[in-house]
């Protein structure tokens, strides 16, 4: 089953169309928050089918409770990086009041000066994970979405601080839609891709992972409980723009493409008054 | 005014006694979210006055959305700490799913070896605040309130991750009461004490902050954007078991009382299986 959360309601995509579903829930969020699960959708009368060029997708989770990522869990990424394979997953918090919609213009503030995306695959926790083995994983996963997980390289290299690089509003594009795992052709191989301006820069599938999904949900569950309708974003392949030392720019288009869900497309907004206004956000973090 | 989260519903604590109020909003974080503010609480009619030994407090934002916090806010702490003084707030954010009802039980997890508490005062957003001047955030507070950061100290040495080492199930106590900040006696110099077992081990106010509450606010909103019902702990004074190389214990009772709000009780308890049941995380991050 793919879901969709859309300005006119919560809806299946089924025969290439858009089927609106009768429920009153605001979001997918919201329904696994109540339910634990997407049973409720999976049974829903339609309303109505609306072809799938006339829908437009909102925020599919609503605001999340979590959004955790990981640096560095691929193997290209790693190697593009010249870096070592990491020993444990380098986890980290995202603000959720960063998540924006599928289509969002994402305007980069003034004092970022090397804005930069990552494509990437989000996984969207179905039913509590604490303590949980790697079998235990998929059960609970509710599906998966495509994320861009960008991150202010400039800040990121002053500060050390993940959850500060990646949490100006608009930095966590999410969406359009959910792909249910009983509906993946394979588990251990999802394609993420990723064009800028149309040009492909990123393409590998979750088969090049360090920490598989199930290993890295089971190893994180052992820090902090993942409840449902939390997201998980799983890293990042080579062909970002710190890989080449060209970051985004006004007017960029980038479109994050995951298997079995819509592509995710973002536009990007650089004001011409570039100048930081808070001087005190320069000096490094100590 | 000060109001409170309890199992039969929302009030304000007026003349020693609580005021059950006529609303159908589960948690502040609701009202918050909904409203932008309190007002709507603080003309609510009353359904009944209970005595205030008789109200179980709850979770008084529901799971929020956002916890951030600070390390080394406090000029006590880093002069214990024997660390400069830090020329930018380190700020970290911990998962909600780790944020603790009053009274609670903690559990540590057995891998835990070094379970610390960290009294702090918490503040909950009303209004957003986003690229905010210091003279922005005060009237942009719903209200103060208690917190136990809890920190893993063995954790967070090997990981260097705060949101590893304070995201545990439980590890954010939070409540009881919020007092909105036109209720406060000196807004620059709230106290805040924690007792462990009735030991008063941390007694500082918010004029011993190195960022204090609007500077650091300010700051923080120049990276991320601040919801209503978000929540911001502040730092820790010095005190802590880290200061005195002793960590919390079975039966623990932690007590932070800060001013103006009701006091945050909450109790330890460590499983006699200490051993890691998962040997993967033993490691540290590379």
């Amino acid at each position: 089953m793919q879901v969709v959360t859309t300005q006119a309601g919560l809806g299946r995509i089924e025969d290439g169309a858009f089927a609106l579903l009768d429920t009153a829930f605001p979001h997918i969020g919201a329904v696994l928050e109540q339910e634990g699960s997407l049973q409720c959708l999976a049974s829903c009368a339609v309303r109505r089918r609306i072809p799938l060029d006339e829908i437009t997708p909102t925020a599919l989770l609503g605001r999340p409770h979590a959004v955790w990522g990981v640096g560095l869990n691929y193997l290209s990424k790693a190697a593009r990086a010249g870096r070592g394979v990491p020993e444990q997953p380098i986890l980290y918090l995202a603000a959720s009041s960063g998540v924006s919609v599928p289509g969002a213009q994402v305007v980069i503030p003034p004092a970022v000066t090397e804005p930069d995306y990552e494509g990437e695959i989000a996984i969207v926790v179905g039913r509590r994970l604490h303590q949980a083995t790697e079998s235990e994983v998929w059960p609970a996963i509710a599906g998966i979405t495509a994320a861009n997980d960008m991150t202010a390289r400039d800040v990121m290299r002053t500060t050390g601080i993940p959850a500060l690089a990646k949490s100006y509003p608009g930095f966590t594009p999410l969406g359009p839609s959910l792909r249910t795992p009983d509906d993946l052709a394979d588990r251990a191989a999802i394609r993420v891709r990723t064009q800028v301006n149309g040009e492909l820069l990123q393409d590998d599938t979750s088969a090049g992972m360090i920490f598989p999904i199930p290993d890295l949900l089971s190893r994180l569950s052992w820090f902090a409980a993942l409840e449902p309708g939390d997201v998980v974003l799983t890293g990042t392949p080579a062909g970002t723009g710190q890989d080449r030392a060209c970051f985004l720019a006004d007017g960029d288009e980038v479109r994050v493409e995951v298997d079995g869900v819509l592509p995710l497309v973002t536009r990007i907004a650089r004001p011409l008054d570039a100048a930081p206004r808070d001087h005190r956000l320069t000096a490094p973090v100590s």
